[in-house]
């Protein structure tokens, strides 16, 4: 059913560049860390999910690469290569999520034997991987219990296959929606500044042939006004122990503007994009992008620019009472959330 | 301190071609009805008040150039560019307001005196152009006390010289802070799809050293949540008999957040922008504009174009108990504003 914006295969780790979309669709190879951080940087590859997927491909093959002489260094240089994949985005926390499982396998070296951390390197890359496929599946699953039948639903940014090691969270649940035969509309936001909804939800949408209609994103509340959406639905970047949830520039306006109208509104995530160190959304750190983003289709004379002034953060923050509730891979939350999260991850 | 859109100058009608903006401040020259109604649709010249102006230049121009045999076809004709001028634009209802006025002059003949009719259509049109002008100074003075100082006002779309026969409605207010020496900070949203925000109020707030900031308009309410907003502003284009205010798309979302945030909010508009012929926003008519407009910055193959759906409303209905009160140049309107509307007008 869908293009996957991660492939592992024969050892080479490659992704679709997703800064082409959706003029061409073209597989680029990451070959090293530095590689992979300006891809992650540039967003040819985005998603949480597909972030912390990518990573630790990438820390695999840094492994695969290094020929050190001592396991000491051995460590010391996929620490390194820990910290420059961490240091690329600050928001999604599945970077970390990935990174942190794969450093448990380098730094829990039974006898340090290089070849082997070298396999099991490996091995949990691909679980982590597979792992995020069977959670898209059991999101899918499990917010089928929200959509109606018929049901137009709004959707935010990209949570698809493109964000993900499967067919998305959000999207995941359209996915499970449409593949049960439910007559599904779906409104896509374009996503500004760069676009994500425009070019890569409806890209993903029009190719899997489901009837969707692209807006500009202050267009959603007059949509909701007009009695025209049932549900709203976006993915997670960091939901705090509270229920807090970090999500694309914009969430936050979504999810307010369906509390005003009384339409039920989820974000979906699998259970790693909750970080459970952090007790509510304030502390979650938030990516302020170059300001270029937003300025670049507005054609200013060059003497101009630096007297101009941008705010451009990546994401939002929706305090949990927003939500209807968090649709997991394990179930779908509902309020009180933070209740309900210390339940599901104490009984883990 | 601000640069005119619309000057008539021996005349001749010329307007600054506002598709160039920001990177050229280039005037064009209106010389003919049908010239006049593409640089309407195609968004050379906007804003509410500003349609009127022109329109009621052009059709003097019209009238001007009109070598008729008999009055009946000299009435026949301009009857004719009425209806063309007043079918560019369907929301803004200034165009049928400056327009009206003109008609009535036309139709009016003291003995039918073709020479004597454009003479009166002449200063009709100018009377239009000095009476909005001076609205936006009245708009200005009466706003400046909604405005602390310092204040933080959010703006959408362009309301500012650009838009009027004058300095402008909502930016009028700011720019009346501003000369009272008021300390303002601007967050301007970009307007999407066409950059009303982007490419005209912040190259107007640029040009007169107004500190201000760029956001993209999904960003509003995460600016609201962090109480970085004191104050929102907009301007309309149509405003029904019971207050509610129909204008560019987005301004229902920003009044349901400020709502939400308890941020105080306003439309400014001249007396011209009220329709009283209508009872409630749900009968404004809302135009829908090309999906093109949306689309035109990512770079779909051709042999998509046919399947992809866009829903592109210029406008939207902010009901008017969202709003906080109306800034007119008769004074402010505050609620109820149905009753006050009614007051308001039945002095007048």
């Amino acid at each position: 059913m869908y293009t996957p914006a991660i492939v592992f295969a024969r050892e080479k780790l490659s992704i679709i560049d997703q800064t082409r979309l959706p003029r061409r669709l073209e597989y680029i190879e990451l070959h090293s860390i530095p590689q992979t951080c300006t891809a992650i940087n540039q967003l040819k590859i985005r998603g949480a999910p597909a972030l912390g997927i990518v990573a630790a491909y990438s820390l695999y093959l840094a492994a695969k690469t290094l020929r050190p002489a001592r396991y000491e260094l051995f460590k010391k240089q996929l620490d390194d290569s820990y910290r420059r994949l961490l240091a690329t985005r600050p928001t999604a926390v599945n970077l970390k999520y990935a990174l942190d499982r794969m450093k448990k396998i380098y730094n829990n070296p039974d006898g340090h034997n290089i070849s082997r951390i070298r396999k099991l390197l490996l091995a949990e890359a691909r679980e982590i991987h597979l792992q995020d496929h069977h959670a898209c599946q059991q999101i899918g699953e499990h917010g089928l219990q929200l959509v109606s039948n018929p049901c137009t639903i709004l959707t935010h940014c990209n949570t698809g296959s493109l964000a993900t090691g499967g067919w998305g969270t959000a999207l995941g649940v359209i996915y499970a929606a449409v593949e049960k035969g439910y007559k599904i509309h779906v409104y896509v936001t374009e996503t500004r500044p760069l676009g994500q909804g425009a070019r890569l939800t409806y890209w993903e949408l029009l190719h899997n042939k489901i009837p969707c209609t692209l807006i500009v994103d202050s267009c959603a509340g007059f949509l909701m006004q007009q009695h025209k959406v049932d549900l709203v639905l976006f993915g997670a970047d960091r939901i705090a122990r509270n229920g807090d949830v970090a999500n694309k520039i914009g969430s936050y306006s979504l999810a307010s503007l369906a509390r005003v109208h009384r339409i039920p509104c989820y974000a979906a995530a699998p259970a790693s994009t909750f970080d459970l160190s952090i007790a509510a959304g304030k502390q979650i750190p938030i990516e302020e992008r170059n300001g270029k983003e937003i300025l670049q289709f507005y054609n200013y004379n060059n003497n101009l620019l630096p007297f101009i002034r941008l705010y451009n953060p990546a994401f939002d923050i929706t305090p949990a009472r927003l939500l209807t509730g968090i649709i997991t891979d394990q179930g779908i939350i509902k309020q009180p959330l933070a209740g309900e999260i210390k339940k599901l991850f104490k009984s883990n």
